[in-house]
């Protein structure tokens, strides 16, 4: 048995254990993970230089390096973090449905842990702390891999929970760190003992995490997002919303790429929203109707597909509504989708034809986001058609079980000539 | 583009109307359904007996056999089965989320159809009326696969139900009918095209598609459920439930396999359990300690992830509730699983720390069932982890999407040095 299926087996035992905790316990739990965390706070950043000493020599690329580095702002807010999740509310133990099916006979359908969650990170070592808190609240235990360049940060952090946890008299098995990249091809292979991939990355890496695992990915590869301004448009407010969308935070998933324009209202739209994009230093490519209008790049076929995560947007004239929703079918990832227009018929057609976690009349496809949802907290953005879709909060950790409590009841009761029907009567 | 490929993008297109339409629309569509194939039925039924004369003349095996033959009886109830759906909740439409973030910025979240299901079964014909009816009510396009034995009856059912589909102005092009055994391997490469997969046959066949999709899969490849009689048991419950567990109907997924039974209670009960057992045929098994008490063979480690699906059970017995729960959750398949017990505290103990779909006290492992839950219909029951979880009824076929309403609202104005706060106000 190979050390990671020791580990996979031990952190499995410690999370049976965490998810049969009240939701008081643990909150105790989280508060003494922050204590223990606020305790290490200058092992933690010693660690990080450390870290950040070989990531400088070894010319680690900066946007990288920056994820990396940890400075006392960011650490503190990352624990102040876990005080908030604690004050989140449990998602464990919700009664869903509970169903009398026959005298004596009841059926109770409650939500409970998953088990044991897989999380695969780059670089980010606040991401670890994150993802513990999300992990002990939701009672999942968590399996993470951060990145080799985060290894001292990673281990500090990790001793800390595990302080915490002990304090809490809670098994540090549950919360287990893995720490060579050759681990994460085989952790993905453990579907008897993880419920739940997280990959945290680039679109590169979350997809070969979702070709090389049988287990559940909760995440996307892509975020193709699209603003479809439509004939009956407000054009101030489309204005003000594509540059949102472009610019607030242009490496986001839900920043729009492509930019829809229907014929109507082109002529007078496009030199006022690419005059409002190029004032913001966004380049832009945009098909011929486009270039008639305004002088930009061609747009290839490929740009449709590209998620540039870049000061960088295609524009596309379209003939229709149908033809807008035609091209996002084809194109989207079915992230986060946009219409803006004043016409309530088109936006519901809209609604009810685009295909995408998310439909927005009339605002930025910014917003679709955990925190502004009002979860609380986000574990991820799931791309998949199955729930949890779009932005997943803790909700998404959990799974539900059946419980079924008789007084010798059997089923042949119910079968037959003389069966007894079922009186199925609500008590919710 | 194969022909497979250019089926799928009808049948998603003809899906996407489909799933616009109202519940009074799905259901007058679902009338129509039953209409025409009661107006079939001479024909289905000598499309079937065609079938039957073949499969007679091949030699297939008589359960196959049976399952292919269709009389009136079965096509009459399958038929009725049609107009039964019609009655049913509409699983689509449903707010699960109704939240202002800000003055005029409405989030909704509402339950949608998936797009198109994948189902591929065994021999059964009655089934494609089934699943086309759970398709048409959850919106759902369907692309069947049939197997090939059953090829002149799937014919005919679909053939009828395009023409329902026709008469209430819905495109036929909604349900497809694959025919030959090659194109499963490229139905379950479709996953631009297909949302779910759902297959219908034998435990090697659903591993066989779980292990070739990346398309989800609703559907368990084993049962492997127990019942545990523990120390506080009321024996004449136990033995009831063991019986009914194992012989109502012993080739179902919730039958039970193997009973464990308590040390303290085993002199007592396992000779009146298994004299009660052996009176309805079923043949035994056990380890050491259960063959010291009864005469019977002796069970292996194979025996104990065995879903035998016949008048067969293995028995075992254990120290403690502790070493049942390890058992269950070493050998389980997370199905359903249940406990006899007087003691609250023992049961609580085993809902909490037994990992599967359904936990049971006193009652039989046969409840596991949509129908005896009171979901109406079953599409199938899932072993995974991730909801649906258990029976799946129609809320099984749909997702959600969440709809964004504001005028012209931009993150730029929540984020920032003088952010607006969100207000995050529940309307539902």
């Amino acid at each position: 048995m190979s050390e990671l299926v020791s580990l996979a087996q031990q952190t499995r035992q410690a999370a049976r254990q965490l998810g049969a905790l009240s939701a008081s316990a643990k909150n105790a739990a989280l508060e003494a993970v922050a204590s223990a965390l606020e305790a290490a706070a200058p092992k933690i950043l010693a660690a990080n230089a450390a870290d950040c000493e070989i990531a400088q020599k070894e010319g680690l690329p900066k946007p990288i390096y920056n994820r990396l580095k940890l400075d006392e702002t960011k650490l503190y807010g990352a624990i102040a973090g876990v005080w908030d999740v604690a004050k989140l509310a449990d998602p464990v133990g919700a009664t869903h449905i509970h169903r009398e099916l026959d005298r004596g006979l009841v059926l109770k359908r409650i939500s409970c842990p998953l088990g044991v969650l897989g999380v695969i990170f780059e670089a980010r070592p606040d991401a670890v702390i994150q993802i513990s808190s999300l992990a002990i609240k939701s009672g999942n235990g968590a399996i993470l891999k951060g990145g080799k360049e985060a290894i001292n940060s990673c281990r500090a952090i990790v001793a800390a929970i595990h302080e915490g946890l002990a304090a809490a008299s809670i098994s540090p098995d549950a919360i287990g760190l893995l720490t060579t990249r050759e681990e994460i091809l085989e952790l993905l292979k453990l579907d008897k003992f993880v419920d739940l991939i997280i990959p945290r990355g680039s679109n590169e890496f979350v997809r070969f995490v979702q070709d090389n695992t049988r287990i559940p990915v909760l995440g996307h590869a892509d975020g193709i997002c699209h603003v479809y301004v439509d004939a009956a448009a407000d054009l101030a407010k489309a204005i003000g919303i594509v540059v949102d969308a472009k610019i607030q935070y242009p490496a986001a998933c839900n920043a729009v790429e492509t930019l829809l324009v229907h014929r109507a209202i082109a002529p007078q739209f496009l030199p006022e929203v690419t005059a409002a994009l190029q004032a913001k230093n966004v380049k832009l490519c945009g098909d011929e109707a486009a270039r008639e209008r305004v002088e930009m790049a061609a747009a290839t076929e490929d740009d449709w597909s590209t998620e540039y995560t870049d000061l960088m947007l295609s524009i596309r004239v379209v003939d229709s509504l149908e033809a807008a929703i035609e091209h996002i079918n084809t194109y989207g990832s079915r992230h986060t989708e946009a219409i803006v227009t004043e016409d309530s018929q088109a936006a519901e057609t809209f609604f009810s034809q685009v295909d995408a976690a998310g439909v927005f009349q009339n605002c930025s496809t910014r917003f679709a986001d955990g925190f502004r949802y009002g979860f609380g907290a986000e574990v991820g953005i799931s791309t998949q058609k199955m729930p949890p879709r779009g932005p997943v909060g803790l909700d998404g950790l959990v799974t539900y079980k059946y419980q079924l409590v008789g007084d010798g009841h059997i089923v042949a009761t119910y079968a037959g000539k003389d069966a007894k029907s079922f009186s199925h009567r609500d008590l919710l």
